[in-house]
């Protein structure tokens, strides 16, 4: 069982197909193509109002390219420390920004609360020393697999405005978060006060196709350039456009999130039942961090599972990873069988009988 | 009838069903999976020699991923005034280099010559003030269609050498040139003194799929964090490797070179063969750049053809595009009908009969 | 006699004094002064009106910074081909713009005409594989010692205009420029359509001062943190505020400029006395670039004069330096002597008697 | 009394006077001139070493130019998270090394200990996602006054070079360390392990002077076109070399350092001397940093004293700052007067006084 991320297994019936489908024909280059027009449209439906497109191949990409559009090379882009875009990108934001600078805040679950976001800017030094704050970038899911409600957005984006900050959704698990929190496209982005989002689509069922979706249209002048510079302007721009007219489809996309989660749900109420075992975080996405006994994750690694361990540093106050313990993530996707789960779990229950010996 | 570009068509049918192929199970994300390590191998047999090898999605990607190899941010990179590089990435390996200068030669059809090279390198600036040179940039094929044979390669890299350059070949028709050449893949490049190759896919057969060769070990350091960071490196990566696992299968890129090169003599030959029409460069490869009467330049487009004025900058000495003429780009690629050719030579030639009047 | 440029000499004495009487007490750090304080309301004074000032301590300094004001890192900054900025500043404008593109442009005397403004805008693409045209930067004097009328530079500042470019003008010899022009600094800047200008003083009697003059404060706005971070906000402040002070107290700086164009026409006139003498450009400033017969170049340095050859790429039409002869720059300053043009002059004509053989 | 900074006051007399004398005649350009090598020479000897030396106008110049000879874009560079490159350069680092990344540590007096490098770097990924580390930058003496001994610096150096990180000293307040430590500047630099030097002097008497001293040859290869490219080479060079060859003349500089660390001791044992009033660091160079009661800050400034409040994240494990406390910083330098501090150290009395009421 290969829980090790939602990005080991290859696109969705639906998704591929759309792609087999959209290799006929002579299209124009660059984008200017018909599939690539209709996707634009369909995500300005989507979002119920009117926004701009940058379709690339990677997440990584979609962060990197939306931070310079509100984030100059002396500016400051606060973020979560355990953030993607700070810890997993190798400098991406800071190459596409011109060195920009990441600060990153603390926070329970990978999440920044409004307290600690006053907190932060209020301590920021205001002399030209210093890079001056200009964005706020947060993670929906977060790296933890929690979910921020519209309202948290909100008010994230309320402080972050009387600042001067534009605040960046790296959605990379968007659709998990979205699935779990019930609410429109809209709702739990530029209504919530989301300027520029990165709407991930390979995690959950696409091959290798993102978009940067633009709310705030003064942010989008420069985008197209700095994708063509980046190397991210596809030629044959179909290839982009036709696994996301796939994935969004009949709300294939949600559908995917859908299970996904619930997976993640079968697999945390399973683990919780197990003497020992507790989640470091409560289960709201597509992912599970338990904090299991070390014998149990011999025993699961031994019997073939793949998963991470995990950083503890984002544990809710008063909570610890023991010596004998260890906290590891296990993320589901569209591909996961519940009977993989249930092996998995059958598996962990079995760590637990007492060994005959031989 | 769109001979525009070689990126007009989507994946030839063994790439695609490569692809499809390669979607089923989990595989270990980013680069570390089967069918990566298979490509990798390939293209080692393919060189006759250890190469790394860094696939990207685009060519924009592989000749700015390529540049910084050899080129620091304070260095100049030479290449023809005309190369894509210089004119058509936005500035790609200026941004990917963090600021390097290049610099535009001259050259009849967009290829430099030896005693060019040695007089630029002669009259360079060599004092702090001036950015020394590092590299040398020349497209296989040009941008004008034609293709360096062996031989000149050769004389490039032992000049460019002797000036401590390193030799970066932009082969985004790399398939094209060889096909051409009738020479290996090594003959073509390090056994001529080639350091970097952009080997180029897309245009001939694959979706979005370009890898980046390099042949002294010393280069490739820094190219697995530069790509990363540049958000190509694909979390699905069996996605690009499917491709070219497609792609240089039973030489089906050879196979598809040789296609397009042929549609190219097939079309240049119908064209000169109309009055008024000349080549402003002679057809090596898959592109044909006829001089042309205007009216048969509007006919032409009337009748629903579709392709790219060119530059003039490059032609022969004493060779000019007179009032009434206009030099046109005509690509063909591996989708290209004999059929097409026809159709369009023969609108070609109805355009020179006297209309009857209605 | 020392020719070679107009940085050979320290600096004039009312800066040096300046500079010492600015010595004394403490003063805030960081350009907080009274004395920086009072320049910039000086400076403000000279070009009747408000303006925003960046002191730094190089020309490569005042012009890298000035660029990024107005050239986003995709960005195209059109300028001669021969222009310092090209030339001369290792790539200064490359690494303070994040890798923007210079786009050099023919012109005789390295001047760019109107004309040829419009053509080079009108002949670059606008799809957005191209970099977009942001600024025209001319230098005032330009590198082969001639000035722009205002005239001249309100005709290309409209050009731009239509194109939304801003108008950058280097003025390393802007004082010398201005003297030669008679007209007042706002009249050969901001009225005839300048945005931005670096302002220099170093050349003409500073040690190390100059400044980057902002005519739109829409473009100053990042400059404070740009300079920041370049390493060009000085601690101590008052020392590039005190040696401008000298310089500008008195119209010391236009009288320096006068004396240095002045020993330039003196130059001028007793070189095109010689036989075989001719100059490639008029002599408008305080340089001089005669074309001399190979043998007196060589009698001048034997006798120990210093100078530099110089480019003969912007000759005038028709005009060629011979196999027999050599294009040299000769560079007066605040610190020339007429005693050492005419030591100059005289060994010249020295050079062309019959030597007495021994 | 201004305690405010080192850099509120001009250049000390020796400094100005070399800087005078330096003014007379004709030089070459660019550093190529004899003051400049003479300063070369000096810094040959008083290293004991060949080392190679760039001269810049600002500390931040000298800190930005020296690590990108060790950091590449896509490195990491280890500091305490106070470090003045962290947090008071407005993204210097980030800006020359083409954004690459500080990674903030921790350490009690905003020093680093080898313990707490050596678990950061255990605890580093080394994913090509994570950027990989390069250079630890240590601050000599530290943002809160403390010195490294050569044993700790050696200590770090082992530790990193293990690592393949290079060692860089920011030595602003080298002089002030080394008048401390009783040590030769060999000893406190390269023979504990050190490989590039920001060397300080313009804190310490000079106007605007400072060396990276790089001691590691194959480290030194593209500084002096990076200092070129950033506007750093000064025309009239023998300006920055004048500085530096008054400060050094004599044992100038460590004398002025003697004498600020002088006045430093001596205005922490009139401090601790009063009620309430504790040193939050021992004081070991130029600069105090008293926890003092709010009312005594308050009658200081208002009686006009000028310094500045300062962070109490770096506190020794235990010490807090009360509510009804603050914690400032008192720098001292080459000019200040024992009077000076007397007379602070009275006002500091008197508010202890029960006040008259009128």
């Amino acid at each position: 069982m290969n829980f090790a991320s939602d990005n080991v297994m290859g696109a969705s019936a639906p998704v591929l197909d759309a792609l087999v489908r959209a290799n006929q024909g002579a299209l124009p280059a660059y984008g200017n193509d018909a599939v690539t027009k209709r996707i634009e449209e369909r995500l300005c439906e989507l979002f119920e109002r009117p926004v701009d497109v940058f379709l690339v191949a990677t997440g990584t990409a979609a962060n990197a390219l939306a931070l310079p559009a509100a984030v100059p090379p002396y500016g400051l882009c606060l973020c979560h420390r355990e953030a993607h875009i700070m810890e997993d990108e190798c400098g991406a934001p800071e190459f596409y920004t011109h060195g920009a600078k990441l600060a990153g805040l603390d926070g329970v679950g990978a999440k920044i609360t409004a307290a600690d976001l006053e907190a932060h800017l209020a301590g920021l030094g205001r002399h030209v020393k210093q890079m001056p704050p200009k964005a706020l970038s947060i993670s929906q899911a977060s790296e933890c697999g929690l979910v921020y409600a519209p309202d948290e957005v909100a008010a994230l984006a309320a402080i972050g405005r009387a600042h001067g900050l534009a605040l960046h959704m790296d959605g990379a698990r968007f659709a998990n978060a979205l699935a779990a929190l019930g609410r429109s496209p809209a709702e739990a982005t530029w209504k919530a006060g989301v300027d520029l989002l990165s709407f991930g689509a390979t995690k959950n069922g696409c091959l290798a196709a993102e978009a940067v979706i633009v709310f705030r249209p003064d942010l989008a002048d420069s985008l197209a350039y700095r994708r063509k510079r980046a190397g991210h302007l596809l030629s044959k721009g179909r290839f982009l456009a036709a696994q996301l007219e796939g994935y969004l489809a009949e709300d294939h996309w949600l559908g995917n999130a859908r299970h996904a989660n619930a997976m993640a749900q079968r697999l945390a109420a399973g683990l919780i039942a197990l003497p020992g075992v507790r989640l470091a975080w409560p289960c709201q996405a597509n992912e599970v961090f338990p904090i299991i006994p070390r014998p149990l994750d011999q025993a699961l690694r031994e019997a073939g599972s793949i998963y991470h361990p995990w950083s503890s540093r984002s544990l809710p106050h008063g909570e610890t990873v023991g010596d004998g313990e260890v906290l590891v993530r296990l993320v589901t996707s569209f591909a996961t069988a519940p009977s993989d789960v249930d092996r998995f779990l059958g598996m962990a229950r079995q760590a637990f009988r007492p060994r005959s010996t031989g």
